[in-house]
């Protein structure tokens, strides 16, 4: 492990510090959950399970885990009151801000430091339902209780839709969700545990992790994917296009990632399901500007290791499940609300305040204001 | 300048870029905006000025800044959705947990990257009316609007009480929102800047810096120090509680600061600035406790060069003001938000994603999952 740089604007090869959580191979494409590799977790472990693995560190006795169904269950209640504020944010918004907005009700001054399991289950269970409510009700429709015998994938698809959805649909969000549970540091993860450094809350960290996900530089780029496909609209124009765009130095999203120095396992994975699920029309005009575009910007980078990255087939996965582009990020993160709450838990079971340093290079000190002040001699 | 060391939990001693905003001399003891020592502005610089001097980088033309003014009263009406969304935040709430809900009502989806200074003008100016709003709301209370003939600092007063403050509470009030506009790279301002780094916006990165700003470690902790002279009660009693907490190995609030191996001087000033409001018994019992405290904790921890932070003297402006214990954060924050902005906009300048390492150290890779999977051979 090389020595970090003192000076680091974006902490690369910064070392913040230890986690039991998952291990990300950026040199070797690894993403692992507690020892597990996702490889071997998806397709077929359900949701909870994961929740149970992330949260516990084991696997649970059964599939899906009885301990994380029974304390979904139990959590999926919400106040009323927070219900009645969660009402009153302005129909319409892109659901991303409303969002926010509902994670920062969840916190009523009751959740305290440090952030206990109750207090997760509450954010991955209560995240679903608050967003699917304000969605339908954006659309002018009633909300969709969550059913009991429904996994939480199926809960949400029924939430937003008020329809049964198809087993086949369901396993390809169980596998997005699963493999978008946790990712190691990352800039949502670190900014909660920020928060939870100070001692605050795991709403409060929660919210602020969001935040940092909606940035399409994290979290809100797969709706850009989608677009960009729409614009290219079919295999033929992939060449064209990304050369015009790159020739105005333009990024193209879906490509390229911090950690990652070849394939990311979860853009792997879910090209895999975007094969069980995606219109055969819509995956080879993916496939086709896939292979343009890292073309294209290998030559253009020489020796940067460009690679696909998880946004791209993830496009794919949540539009063949149907869903609208702009509830991609917000399914990102209802899947990373189990990472989040992990994260929180392990930060305060061994805390220090998060607080780094930073060189001023501003005016020397010694400027004198211009004008006298009132109340001084 | 040292090395950082290439693993620091807590980031001690790593740089994570430049600023040109505010210094702050740990060993000195100094605090400098834009090349302005803040002892040289306080009191008597409005912060209207401040809030001029933070955003720009250079003093306005004249006392109050004519354009911050101007900027913050064209920025003070708030659309009616966000009224009616703030005003259906459960009542009774700690106010901080409604200003954070408040704070991401403010994004509305309009305000995008890189984030504007009205964008910031906005957030400075609308945060105190929401939240003299929620807690006038809170004590069954019509809300009082802001009057343009009055300073930032008045209107705040003047929102939450509806009556004229006297002219020594208002200055006691700028001073002390001048010295907390800024504070170099503390947690939550370097929550704000990850949040940023992902191409977020001012009031998604706003709400996470309020997160972080809520916990005791970093802004929630003046309350306690106002509960320890509570429960302490008269100066000689302050041996005896000081003795017994610390044998319970319980932390003193008010003392301590990651950055300051001297005094802090905003507390120096905030001391000045108590002397003007406070009432004479409960200062004298102040110093006596503060006193005590620093010999006891310098006994306990030779060489650990431990000083009064500025948490302790902010307890006694705020309650010489008259303020209640539950809104000294988030009168912290009201005088915060204008370092957030400041920094929002730096960071968006010269901007790179902000994502440190971690070593995993968890279990090894390789383990099977305990049961057959669904849909696998």
């Amino acid at each position: 492990m090389p020595d970090a740089p003192r000076r680091s604007k974006g902490l690369d090869g910064v070392f913040v510090g230890q986690s039991r959580i998952s291990w990300v191979g950026g040199e070797s494409g690894d993403l692992v959950y507690r020892g597990f590799d996702v490889r071997t977790l998806v397709p077929g472990v359900p949701y909870e399970s994961v929740v149970h693995l992330l949260l516990h560190g084991e696997p649970p006795s059964a599939d899906p885990s009885p301990e994380a169904v029974a304390a979904l269950a139990k959590a999926r209640p919400i106040p009323e009151p927070v219900l009645r504020a969660a009402d009153a944010i302005p129909p319409g918004l892109p659901p991303l801000e409303a969002l926010r907005t509902m994670l920062s009700l969840l916190g009523d001054g009751t959740a305290g430091y440090p952030p206990r399991l109750e207090d997760g289950y509450r954010l991955i269970a209560r995240t679903p339902i608050l967003l699917a409510r304000y969605v339908r009700r954006s659309a002018g429709k009633p909300p969709v209780d969550p059913l009991a015998e429904l996994s939480h994938a199926a809960n949400y698809l029924w939430m937003l839709r008020g329809e049964r959805p198809a087993p086949r649909v369901v396993a390809a969000l169980e596998g997005y969700l699963d493999l978008l549970a946790d990712h190691g540091m990352n800039a949502s993860t670190f900014a909660l545990r920020i928060v939870i450094s100070t001692e605050s809350d795991l709403y409060s960290a929660a919210t602020a992790a969001l935040g940092a996900l909606k940035g399409p530089v994290h979290g809100g780029a797969p709706s850009r994917v989608a677009d960009m496909l729409d614009a290219i609209g079919t295999p033929d124009r992939a060449e064209a296009w990304i050369d015009e765009r790159l020739a105005r130095g333009e990024v193209l999203y879906g490509f390229g990632h911090r950690a990652y120095k070849t394939d990311d396992p979860r853009g792997l994975l879910l090209h895999e399901i975007a094969r069980t699920v995606a219109d055969p029309v819509r995956l080879q005009l993916a496939e086709a500007v896939e292979a343009v575009a890292l073309a294209r910007l290998r030559a253009a980078h020489p020796g940067a290791r460009l690679f696909t990255n998880v946004e791209f087939y993830s496009a794919l996965v949540l539009e063949a499940i149907g869903l609208p582009r702009e509830l991609f990020t917000p399914t990102f993160a209802v899947a990373r609300t189990v990472g989040w709450t992990a994260h929180a838990i392990e930060q305060a079971g061994d805390n220090r305040l998060i607080r780094p340093d930073v060189e001023y290079v501003g005016a020397p000190k010694g400027r004198a204001w211009p004008r006298p002040l009132a109340g001084r001699p």
